[in-house]
């Protein structure tokens, strides 16, 4: 098929054009700062550089003062006029002028949307502007470590995915919301969860129980959890979102809650906690915002078997993977000088198989809402 | 690990016991029916037998007139005494007691937990009820068409996935929801919608929009597309789930709302839509409760590419899988003499190359929100 010319669209003016938050200004500013750094250099007659800084493991750091991953000093240039840097060099002004541009016109995209705005073909050549998604989201994560502002605050989001009740009200970009009325489906929580998106409004409850899966979620949900125990009541579908992730920060950070998580007994439930709880090498960047150091795992533990009288029924075999990532988990410098942690992990190794959190449904249907946690919380029975 | 006693706990009393709903009073009879013949077949000395309705290609039969799969008269006989039918004949005994435990307590599952309450030893034995997770789900879809009772009806959830705004109010276990009123994040449509659950209280949306991701609803939401265009707008994070379907199903026949679906353009998109209208094979027995048959394609278009200007970077080449799925779908008795569908998916394959929804922000971010479903609707250009 013959090639057309590219469709070139000037980005609309939006109604909402023009009332940019405090943080938007801020965020424009640092764009404008980055690429103005650019044309001094070329007025300058001096070679255009870009610092980024480098986002790899060795570059990762555990902060044992923070408790979080965080990112090291290293850095990488990035200059016009060098053959095997030029193009993530252009890359990354296209991009940065993608989010000045959404961010001008109040709006927010996902990383899909922003590799399609960002690719075209280079005039007089046939060379694309991003080989893939994947070129295009790395682009952006490097965008975000230069300018030092969140992907959220460049007004991109990744996957919506999570559900949230409870005893919390609170305003999503204007509509109060009160999370104690939401039924059997609860709120499906945003891609971003910035502070200028959802404020707290009004909040009674003590804690947060974060679980892992939307069926458990359920259990809870429609046994009233949260209302007899006076909390919120979060679930991630798997490893959490970013958005999940900050708003799980900003009601530990900004309101003071606890957050407890509940996890099956297996190296991706440790995996996951770990993620919450000190952040992740590829994210360690955003470990300040989307970390929880405070977060505690409330089972399903190991000892959980014999102490919860379960039937063989429940184990599930470990695999030759599960035991190197078990391996791999316990080494986390995190992890290494945490007695509880080792004993937890050795405890699953020992055991040889892995449990559910639906496993404790050979009790009672509604044995993990009305015994186990319950019991778990009032013995403070957790790993931090 | 030696192996302990099996805990055998006796479901408790639920404070909701009791207080069963018409359609749980009908589904507990079907359950007692189901039952009641195996026990009156063993006091008259006659060998138990089921009838279970065959779930295979086979017995599947395009309804021409109702417009929708439905399953065929072929059953199969399950018996007590016949070692190849044995196992079945106890795990369908087995989930449908534990089913009526549900219904009696009140409370709904997953899939996964039923698998779980289930499953034991065979005392005496080293055999396990159920083998896998697998047998289990087999087993309880065995039981829907076999008791006619839909698997929501025996208060059994599948995943809880997708989102709704818009205007409408609904109420959901007893909560008053404004699906106006959910700001960035939405209602989470819960595993099972039936009239029990939710009802309509105020509606005055004029259609559905159902879309395929949540990034994509993201952007419609954010546009405010339900307020300009007085509708509802859901989406399914790609195969819409049960809930979901039965959800657009009861808008499209108890309020008479047309449901158009933006999907991309390509064989998965076209397969989506399919199971949407018409069915899935696998769900036949369901179709009648499930499939919307008056449900509109709306686009992406394979003419789209050419008809909205957009630039070559948005092609995806098709791959040889695409290729023999899109000649699949073409011939699906419902798509096989419809002209329209044959010219789309004959333009799809001509192009040689799929489109995603997100293609059309080359044009603009906000061009789908604006322009193109606009048109499309004015100009009631759709495939049904």
């Amino acid at each position: 098929m013959a090639r057309k010319p590219t469709t070139q669209v000037k980005p609309k003016e939006s109604s909402k054009a023009g009332r940019t938050s405090p943080r938007d200004a801020q965020t424009i500013k640092h764009i404008d700062d980055f690429a103005g750094g650019v044309v001094t250099a070329s007025l300058k007659q001096r070679e255009p550089m870009i610092e980024v800084p480098t986002r790899t493991l060795s570059n990762t750091i555990w902060d044992k003062k923070s408790r979080v991953l965080t990112m090291g000093d290293a850095k990488q240039d990035r200059t016009l006029f060098n053959v095997s840097q030029a193009k993530k060099f252009m890359q990354m002004l296209l991009h940065s002028a993608g989010t000045k541009d959404l961010i001008n016109q109040q709006k927010t995209t996902s990383l899909r949307a922003m590799f399609y705005a960002g690719l075209h073909t280079i005039a007089g050549t046939k060379e694309k502007t991003f080989a893939d998604q994947e070129e295009s989201d790395g682009i952006l994560e490097d965008l975000e470590v230069s300018l030092g502002a969140l992907r959220e605050e460049l007004h991109i989001y990744a996957k919506k995915r999570g559900t949230m009740a409870g005893n919390i009200t609170i305003i999503d970009t204007g509509d109060e919301i009160d999370c104690r009325r939401l039924g059997s489906g609860g709120y499906s929580v945003p891609g971003i969860t910035e502070p200028d998106v959802i404020q707290f409004k009004k909040c009674e409850a003590k804690f947060v129980l974060h679980v892992e899966k939307d069926t458990v979620w359920g259990r809870f949900n429609e046994d009233k959890f949260w209302q007899k125990h006076n909390c919120i009541l979060t679930e991630g579908s798997g490893q959490p979102t970013r958005g999940m992730r900050r708003l799980l920060r900003r009601l530990n950070k900004e309101l003071g809650l606890p957050i407890y998580c509940l996890l099956d007994n297996d190296p991706w439930g440790h995996y996951i906690f770990s993620v919450i709880k000190q952040g992740s090498i590829s994210l360690a960047f955003e470990s300040n915002r989307l970390a929880i150091p405070d977060a505690k795992f409330l089972g399903i533990r190991a000892i959980d078997y014999t102490r919860c009288e379960l039937p063989d029924d429940v184990q599930i075999a470990l695999n030759d993977n599960d035991i190197s990532r078990a391996k791999q988990i316990a080494a986390y410098p995190w992890f290494e000088n945490h007695k509880g942690w080792q004993r937890e992990i050795q405890g699953l190794l020992d055991n040889g198989f892995k449990m559910e959190v639906e496993s404790l449904t050979k009790r009672d249907i509604s044995y993990v809402t009305e015994e186990y946690l319950p019991e778990r919380l009032a013995k403070k029975d957790w790993l931090d």
